[in-house]
């Protein structure tokens, strides 16, 4: 482990005075520099908080969760990391069907943020709408606080939407980075982004977007692989090949499993919708077409059922690096003859990795917290070593 | 903005110390120096966190929050109140159906308060039950403390009866003094409280009686316009006119809105339901008359669609004094065009008073916060100044 | 009220220190000593609240309730208790249906642990799953944090399981050793635990075998009474048996409420479940047998009808010794007249007993956050005596 001083002085030498009031959208439209500050933040949090040290900078204040679907992990991360900061968390609850527009959303919004520092909003069921839907709610808060109706802006933290997972996307290269002993070991390592058959249908394309979007920066090879026809959104195809060639690394996609795999050091093995046919379901719920989303279930499961040799399976792990790739999942995992008959990855595997698994989880409450803290705080280097200084203890003992 | 200091002195001048242990049930049954001093500490404690002091006055300790409706906004003002403060919410859920009476009452409300600070009930469905269930549990957890079973007594904090809609009434008084720049220069001003049509059916009676009961105290003219039929209880306008006779204004009904309108300074349109229908509401709900419940309301659609020309529009808004009486409303408004054909307003209407509703909106947490700081503290003052003096940061920076 | 010191001697004299770290499931699983430790601290902390003295040990972290079924009474224990030591609560909302296993249990405790100090669980309804569940999840948090995943292991208090339900026991015994003033004057005192009618069905049994489990252990002469057809779990039954043997006390089982209620010093008449219909419907329920589920209920119905003389009615009251027993409940009570037509108590009983009632569930919040405190830290006297010396207020006046 790092000391703080280590993450301090790095934070010195970054750029991120940008983030300052600002809020988290997407991967892509924030600098390298900007990346680096999260991660920076994130592991500096915890330095603290393993350490006992409160971090706690609100001595009052609301963080506010909207979620369209149910969600356990992202949740409590959210959760974890509002207490982590000292914010109190409160649930709106709009339902699922119930998607708000214009003056709505703008109202609900101030109505909501009066003592609110911060918003989670996970919207990832209908393509084309989710990450708009945020950026209304953003643009309506920073509208109230400049005509003197909020006192603060609340920073808005996407926490799943139609096009990116940049929380999970973060929390899961947070990971890799400590797994190969920091970014500078990255470059020229192969990472696979592959889809992999589940019985279940329909899992959001945020995930395998998220991680071209991200882990290209980095001077990785990224390989993303799919049956034909499970095509994730184009536009983020493209922001991966640009990453892939300003960070002198590569991208570049296939539709063999195997392909991706060899010789791979990490491996995301995942199900996800193809995304024409989300851009179908989203039509087929405006119209309220319910037979059709029916229809539509069934001809994407059977389609689905074509590729169940889509498996991250004890041979296909062997082909990798040494054998011995880091396996990665956002979790739930779709485990064979466990959770299904047959899903995404073998038992053995997936018993074999399963406390890095775990640990990848984990960095999620302060990905969250970072982006909080470097929202909300001008000099969040001065301000952490003042945590430390100050030194109140999380757990008074 | 006055300075803490100023609001301190206005304290010390008023009597309110049968607050102090005290619960908010109608704000008529208040004096004028203690509906003074909720506005007093409410805009005392805005002060203190809009230069970021803490007014954290709980190290621990509950506010328990019960609705029987869902409702976002008066739950996020409980909520950002109890944070405050330094109260954690708990929802308790019962349900719509479900009206507890005597020992269930008696017993759930000391069950739910052992670490109880405040109560907060919105209870406004059914007339003749709100107010009394509010009672029966202030009564019940009064009674649980001189028994030694509860160490303190929660104080109850009406957040929406059949009666009144104190929290509601006093933040929009309270955004008229801050308009109109003083209590000092209502005098002689015009209040139009108007119905206004509305789409749907069964708007509570809480907000027209919330604002007749407490804005005819200040001198003001006050005028309650709505078709014939859509009478509020006789009773508040009873008090109404009492009110204003004692604060030298006056207290007036019409069935025009034009002649509402008028030259007033101030109006607020807004649907609600005949008293008379509520009660036959409450009635069928209680006989399980679902039948019943479905005429009645196809009945009073019929007789709202009879009014459609009771809306705030241009034409109306320009009869007002000097063409530009505030508006308002306790929102979320019927909006022409907007959020319904044909509604309660115009958009271009609505549109321009926005930051002054969303102004208006953004009293209510610290109104809410300054009933439960009168009732919990003897020396309001004392203890305001205490605050600013230890100027805990409530962000720490 | 005995001062701080008298309870800080008290602990200094008993061995816990197998609870640091640990979790509680049953309460035959603690030491005697252990147990009074609980009580102890349980005390110490009111006497610290009573004399306005913050408690709040965490300066942030999470208390995660998971509630099978909803629960208004232990939820909000688990929330005051949380509260009083800093804690926030978050609610893990798995529905009823969803009885997770193996690696789903597993992965979910680590997910929701990343900042959790404790997990509260109630699971009660299905015999011999409740208390495995528990142990599933304490041990996959356990292991979580052997793995390097958790910072710190969340202690597991068990807030209800299919075998005991240890807080209710333990705040039923804390408010019988305040009653008697001091566990010394219980030798050779007559507890009955009593069955007693219900209009309703299917009541669990970890009441009943709570009360035994626990209540044998002080020297009182425990009788367990119900109609035949009505035993509880054999293995709590030889459990109470053994309790009794050690204690110098004794336990015996009748089929007469009346030889049970007489000369009885505590009588607690209390409506559960057949032992052998829960482990039927609890198969019923694995079938997804629904019908079957009905016919049980019915037939489980009409056994009850048969035994509606076994109330406590002021007649049998008067038999226990001096006509004045202590009537105690977990509540809510089915009340004669009052809640229900035939119930466990009249009405005139339970009006006369209802202070202590009240106060006997007081005790539980005090009873979780002292088990949490003990499972916590190493030192709680030390601990207790640096709150004391502190001296936060928890209100600041």
């Amino acid at each position: 482990m790092n000391t703080l001083q280590q993450y301090l002085d790095k934070l010195q030498a970054l750029n991120f005075k940008d983030m300052y009031n600002g809020d988290f959208f997407l991967t892509w439209e924030k600098s390298d520099d900007e990346i680096e500050a999260v991660f920076t933040v994130a592991d500096a949090l915890r330095n603290l908080r393993e350490r006992n040290i409160s971090t706690k900078v609100f001595d009052s204040g609301l963080g506010i969760s909207l979620f369209r679907d149910n969600s356990t992990r992202t949740r409590f991360s959210f959760a974890s990391a509002c207490n982590l900061l000292g914010l109190e968390v409160q649930d709106l609850d709009e339902g699922k069907s119930q998607v708000a527009h214009g003056e709505t959303v703008r109202e609900t919004a101030n109505m909501i943020s009066f003592m609110a520092d911060v918003i989670g909003i996970r919207d990832d069921m209908y393509i084309g709408k989710g990450n708009s839907y945020m950026h209304e709610v953003a643009d309506a808060v920073a509208q109230g606080q400049q005509d003197g109706i909020l006192e603060q802006k609340p920073t808005l933290v996407n926490l799943q939407c139609d096009i990116d997972h940049p929380t999970q996307a973060m929390a899961d290269m947070l990971h890799i980075i400590h797994e190969f002993g920091g970014v500078e070991n990255l470059k020229g390592k192969k990472l696979a982004m592959t889809w992999a058959y589940s019985p279940s249908y329909g899992k959001p394309l945020s995930v395998p977007q998220g991680i071209i979007g991200l882990m290209t920066r980095f001077g990785m090879d990224v390989v993303l692989a799919h049956p034909q026809g499970y095509e994730v959104f184009p536009e983020v195809e493209a922001v991966a090949a640009q990453n892939a060639q300003k960070s002198g690394g590569s991208f570049q996609k296939t539709n063999s499993m195997a392909e991706a795999f060899r010789d791979a050091d990490i491996v995301y093995p995942k199900s996800w919708a193809p995304f024409a046919a989300m851009e179908k379901r989203t039509q087929l719920y405006g119209n309220g077409d319910m037979d059709g989303i029916q229809a539509l279930e069934k001809e994407l499961l059977a389609q689905n059922a074509e590729h169940k040799d889509w498996a991250c399976t004890e041979a296909l792990i062997s082909t990798t690096k040494g054998g011995k790739a880091l396996y990665m999942h956002c979790l739930p995992a779709d485990i064979t003859g466990v959770s299904c008959k047959t899903g995404e990855v073998d038992a053995s595997v997936f018993d074999r990795y399963r406390n890095p698994l775990y640990k990848e989880a984990s960095f999620k409450p302060y990905i969250i917290a970072a982006m909080i803290f470097l929202a909300k705080f001008e000099h969040p280097a001065k301000l952490l070593k003042q945590l430390e200084d100050k030194g109140t203890p999380r757990v008074f003992r």
